[in-house]
This record gives structure tokens, C-alpha cells and sequence, in this order.
């Protein structure tokens, strides 16, 4: 942990408008929520208690506001300023969720800069003549469940609810006894059409997982596109035996060819500009002194075009293969998610440059990503953008993820300009 | 799973003695106690419900025959035949806990068979000269705790309760308290002086855990030594990170080095002629799309001497480190348990082969394993030998471990001529 205070530092003698008074505030009362005391990371994950706490504080927000709360069939919140009804509706948020012990920007970021924007644009006594909603996904992450933006990927018609309901957690738990035990009826999950016609525009708000930002010297970017991506599970099925006295040639261990599968992985990664990764790893029965039966691993795989994607893992696949049959174990693997190539709507793209640029007289940066987003699935549905907040590190994903006050805050305001000059002239 | 079902055959036409008749009986009551019903491998680990469930077993075997039940200070149970306070008793028995998803036979057999070559001996009308007592020790295979023989190693001194009030599991429950959930002291435990100066001789009786036996055809044999063994923890710190967004140039992923350290401890077992094994990891935060922070995988590795298994040891930890190195990741290397080479007594084992050669006419093979046992622990402090049954696939620590109801039968007559003859005359 090379960061263990993950609140913003307060830019030395700074005057918050607003957007920045509001920001400091809701950012203080939701840090300490699912923040584990040993990791200081975060644990906030679909429809656990946490998860509630949080989705408790996005309803007070709403509240404070005035703003028209409703939950949708899938268990995203909403909060609206107007009529959601009028159709061609400005919409920015993101999601509350976290990986395992993951940092405190990323989702939660976007869903406070938004409400802070708003906050924002009330000072300056904006006139919205689009209806303005803020969102929070569920389950973004797909922490608990294995599959990342299980709330939007719902809403937009591209997971059906068969495929979630077959969805289980690591203590075999389904997706749909846990939304229940959350207070969420599961078998009302499905495509929701209606509410994304609504939509005219959607603007999502997240930190930078990178170092773009840091290296241009820009405190905000816009984003271009995201790389395709993809999670594949490797099982390797051997044969449980005594580690101390099963001779090696009688071994069918599968540690011995997923580890080579770990090594191959990265070795066409870096073949290819693309980027793989094992983090996840099962194994059975996962004693010291006993030889696997099965060693699970899950493969992350992204790169800039499809193309690239698909020859490292068909790559990496024909290795695990032949390091598999060598061992005389068995390997089964399955895509268990896949998003193609997104290019955000190029017409809002330019729009947001526009209104950026002619605020500050500079030339916005525009930068691909490799991290998937709630944005990228809504993309396919209606016109999407995204805003990048700088990350000095670049780290994400962990306790160390972080960012500058003085950078948030320049977030919230970026925003407040992109909302108002969508929504207010 | 290549057998399901982990019965021993029944002989076809075979008539039992009393020995046989009453293994066949505790086998059957004994068997559904923890086994799992999707994997039919056995879940008996230490102070758990189902531990119980086996503990209340034994106390109803010593109870319908008559013993005297205890249980010692540090959860071991023993009953007895004749007074134990005389002294010079011979003892027998094994252990009733299992590894995650073990086979039926590791440490019942001993337990069964011993209760049954007391019926077989009262069959004969055998007169006990030395008193009598059979012993299930706590424990034995560290499932839960990660240190293997506790319940023996408290007994010899050998553990202390400082260091035993320090095991935690895996659901961060420290022993204590597992413990005091059972209904045990914690506080009482310890070394156990005064109950070791009892016995004049331990005997436990095992199944095979590899293919001696079937490859000479044997049904059973003898122990000569056990391997010098230990347990070693690779802690693999890096950095968690994003795996979406962070350039391969830019991590500092453990599963790198981890991998790499699997494939070493192969290579440098196979030239050593020793075995390794890295069975068991837990990884941080475990999460598809993060680069973990932390690696831990768990090395087991044994010998036929004690060079031979140091050289492998340091030359794994060399190599992990210069992995860990290259990757920029942080290594540590803890050593959780160590048992040097056990040359089990050779008057007793020469004892043995005499008793057992002279009803059979053969020569009984003596053998060495890579295999840790009670028999082991208990062998710096009294005399202590071991006899071994058939294990027709070799495989131990699995549901695939197996041996036939012949060949259990077998090892009941052998332990019961073994005992008449050290007892009896």
C-alpha cells in the first residue's frame, strides 16, 4: 500500500465555488463506507450491506436536492432535475461499486462530481431546457459475480435474464437470491428500452486508469475510445493426489501448465502491444500438501483492435493446450464475457471538446482506454461520452489509485460546463 | 474423481472373523461422516461439527467395548484396556481428520483397524500381559490450521501452546477459539510428559500412500523411515494495479514470479530426485480484472535425506528471488513446519517383521515414505513403527484413494498378530 489516505488533498488556500464546497462534502461522508481497516481498500460489492449504505446515500442525495429518486427494473438509481419523461434527457453518473480492495475514485468520482456539477450550475443559476438525470449503475464491477456492468449491460438488452440468473457468487450464491435478500425483485430484470429512450446524451465522469493525464500535464481529458476486452476461464482438471508421495512421473498436477499458461500469457501480451493478465485463480482442494485436482485461472485480455485481441488469446489458448496435454491434465475454456471496440459518438465527442476548449482556450487531450465502462455499453443505445480526471500514478484498482482535490474539483467543473452546454442553452 | 465410491470391496465369499466382521461394521457407520456430496471426498476438519460427529464415533467404540475413554489436555482421545497409569503400554491407532476433499482410508483405517484387532484378539482369547490403549490424535493433517499433527505434536513437546494459540485459519478463527467453540480448553493445552511415559510402544497402522506394495504385490508392509519434510510460504509482494490500463512496462504483477517458482521447484526436484509442490496459493485481491498485490503459494517438499532437501529449498528460494527481482516484486520466504528424517525404532520394526514373518512364512517388505504421521512425532519420544496397507492406485489425498476390503482385512489380522505379540506374551 503505497497510499493509505485515499481523500483528495486540499489544494493549499483554494476558494471552492459551489461545485467544489459540495464536492468536499459528500466526498468526506462516503469515504469511509466499505473501506476495510486493515487494506484501507475497498469492498463494495453488488448487493451486500455496503453496496446498501452507499445506494442509501446516493437516495439521500436525490433527496436533499429535491430531485425525483426512482429505481429501475435492473436496480439502477436515478436522480432527476425535470421531467424524465420529456425524452432527449442529459445524463451523467457512473457507479458505486468496487473490485476487491479497490481505490476510492474510481465510480464513486463520477457519481459525486455529478451531483457536485449540479450543485455547480444551481450557483450560477443555470436554466436547464433538457430534463438532467444522475445515475449510479449496479454492479459495474463485477466483483461478486464475475461479469462487469451487469446493471447497464441489463438495461441495454445485451445480458439477458436467463444469462443473469445463472450468475453465482464465490460462496454460491446467485444473482438473483442475492437481489432479493437486497430488497429487489429479480425476476422483474430485463431490457428496459423505454428508459433508455429517454436519453439524449450520456456523460460519464471517471478517473484516468493511467498516466496520460500526468504525462500531457492536462487535469482533464475526453475520451476517444475503449479497447476491446475480454475475460476467459482457463480450467485445468488433474488428478488430486499426496504431495509427498506421489512421484513426479505419476503427477497430473495442473499448477505445472497454468503456470506456463501465466508466462505465455504475458509473452504475447508483449508481442502484440496488448496486455493480458491472470489475477483470479481457484484452486481445489487447495491444501499444502495436495496435489490439484483442478487449478482455475481467469485471463484478462485487451488491445487496441480486435484483431490483436483475438490472435494473443487464441495464442495464449493453443499454448495452455499443449502445456495442458503435456502434463496429462484436461483444459476446458470458456469466454466468459466480451466487449467489442467502442468508439464514443463522435459528434458529442467534438461537442464536449468544443465547450471545454472555449472555456479554457486550450486544446482538451483525447485518449483511448483499456478499462471498460458503463458508458461503453450504453454507447451501443445512445450517444456517450466520457471525461477523464488526472491520476498522478496511474494506478487503479488498489488503495494507491488516487487524485489531486485541485483536480476534482477542476472535474466537477469541466462537467458543470459539459451539462450546462448540453442542457442549458 | 475416478471412484465415487471410497467402500473398500467386499472379498467375494470371504468369512470374516470377528476382526473382519467389525472392520466391516465401523467402516460402514463411519463412511458418510463429512463426505461432500458433489466431490465424495471427505471434509473432516479439526473441531469442526463434523470432526465432532467422528469423535462421538470413537467415544461409542470404546464405550460398546468396554474401555476406559479420555481425553487428554490437548484434545487427543484414547481408550484404554488395563490400566493405563502401569506403564509399558502398547498403543495403537491413527488420527479420523481429513485434508479438504480426502479419501475415506488416511488415518479411519488406523483407527478402524485398531478397534477391530482388539474384537479379533478377544475373538482368539488372547490375554493381555501389557496394557492395551488405541489413540485418535487431533488434528493430524492441518487442513484447517496449516500445520500438520498438532494434536501430537503438543503432546511431544514439540509445539508449544504459545505457538499453537497463533494458528489461525483460513476464516481468520484462531485455534483457541476453534477450541473453546468444541467445548475444549484451550488454555490446558501443552506437552503431556506423564501420558507419553505410558506407552512402552506406538504402533499405527496407514494406508499406502503410493505403489509400493502393489508393485511387489504385497498386501501389507512395514515402515522403515520418513522422508525429512517441511512446508515452506512464498510471499510474492507487487503492486495492484488495473489490468485494463496499466502497460505491461509499468507492473509489478506476482503472478509473474509465482509462476516462474512453480516451474522451478519442478526442475529442481526432478534433478534432486525429491518431490515439491505448490499446491496451495491465495492471492490478493483475487479480483479477473486487477494485477494482484500479493501472491502466497505454499511449497511442500521432501526428500530421502536431509541435503537432498535443502539443496532443493535454497535453490527454489534462489531462483523465486531473482524472479521477484526482475519483476520488481517483493519476496519473503517463511519456513511454516519442519520434521526431520524419522528412523522409525529398529528393535520394534525388526519385532514386527518377526511376528509377522513368522505367521506368514514371508518376508513383510519394509518401506520408506514421504508421507508425515503422528508415528513420526511421536518417534523422538517413545519406540514407534508403522505398518502399511495396499493401496492399489497409489493415490492418497483424494477420493481416488482406495484399497480393498481383502487387503483392509489383511492389515486388521497383521495389527492384531502385531499386538498379540508385543502384548500377549
Amino acid at each position: 500500500m503505497r497510499n493509505d489516505c485515499p481523500q483528495p488533498v486540499p489544494p493549499a488556500g483554494s476558494q471552492p465555488g459551489p461545485g467544489g464546497a459540495s464536492f468536499h462534502q459528500m466526498w468526506r461522508d462516503l469515504l469511509p463506507l466499505g473501506r476495510h481497516p486493515a487494506t484501507h481498500g475497498y469492498r463494495r460489492f453488488a448487493w451486500t450491506g455496503v453496496d446498501g449504505d452507499c445506494r442509501a446515500w446516493f437516495e439521500e442525495q436525490a433527496a436533499a436536492r429535491g430531485l425525483r429518486y426512482e429505481v429501475d427494473r435492473n436496480g439502477n438509481q436515478w436522480a432527476w432535475l425535470g421531467d424524465p419523461a420529456a425524452g432527449d434527457a442529459v445524463v451523467t453518473g457512473s457507479h458505486l461499486d468496487s473490485v476487491p480492495d479497490g481505490g476510492a475514485f474510481d465510480g464513486p468520482l463520477g457519481v459525486v462530481s455529478a451531483f457536485a456539477a449540479l450543485d455547480e450550475l444551481r450557483g450560477r443559476d443555470a436554466r436547464f431546457t433538457r430534463s438532467l438525470g444522475i445515475v449510479n449503475f449496479g454492479d459495474e464491477e463485477g466483483a461478486r459475480f464475475g461479469l462487469a456492468c451487469v446493471g447497464s449491460r441489463l438495461t441495454a438488452g445485451q445480458l439477458t435474464r436467463e444469462q443473469a440468473h445463472r450468475l453465482t457468487d464465490g460462496d454460491g450464491v446467485t444473482l438473483p437470491r442475492a437481489m432479493e435478500a437486497a430488497g429487489y425483485d429479480p425476476d422483474a430484470i430485463g431490457p428496459d428500452p423505454e428508459r433508455l429512450a429517454r436519453i439524449g446524451a450520456f456523460v460519464e465522469l471517471h478517473v484516468e486508469q493511467g498516466r496520460a493525464l500526468d504525462l500531457s500535464g492536462d487535469r482533464v481529458g475526453i475520451a476517444s475510445a475503449i479497447w476491446p476486452h475480454g475475460r476467459w476461464r482457463f480450467d485445468f482438471r488433474g488428478e488430486a493426489n499426496h504431495a509427498g508421495t506421489t512421484r513426479l512421473a505419476d503427477r497430473r498436477d495442473p499448477m505445472l501448465s497454468y503456470a506456463e499458461t501465466v508466462l505465455a500469457a504475458r509473452r504475447e501480451a508483449e508481442l502484440a502491444g496488448a496486455v493480458a493478465t491472470f489475477g483470479k485463480i481457484a484452486v481445489e482442494p487447495n491444501g499444502v500438501n495436495a496435489i490439484p485436482s483442478l487449478v482455475r485461472g481467469w485471463l484478462d485480455s485487451r488491445a487496441a483492435d480486435q484483431d490483436s485481441l483475438d490472435a494473443v488469446v487464441a495464442d495464449v489458448e493453443k499454448a495452455a493446450g499443449e502445456y495442458a496435454a503435456a502434463h496429462g491434465v484436461d483444459l476446458a475454456v470458456v469466454r466468459e464475457s466480451f466487449t467489442p471496440v467502442v468508439e464514443f459518438d463522435h459528434a458529442l465527442r467534438d461537442e464536449l471538446a468544443r465547450i471545454l476548449g472555449t472555456d479554457t482556450g486550450l486544446t482538451v487531450p483525447v485518449l483511448g482506454t483499456g478499462a471498460g465502462h458503463d458508458a461503453g455499453i450504453l454507447s451501443g443505445s445512445v450517444p456517450t461520452a466520457m471525461l477523464f480526471v488526472r491520476n498522478p500514478t496511474g494506478v487503479s484498482h488498489s488503495p494507491a489509485e488516487s487524485a489531486t482535490e485541485d483536480d476534482c474539483v477542476a472535474g466537477v467543473l469541466a462537467l458543470a460546463d459539459v451539462l450546462e452546454g448540453l442542457a442549458c442553452r
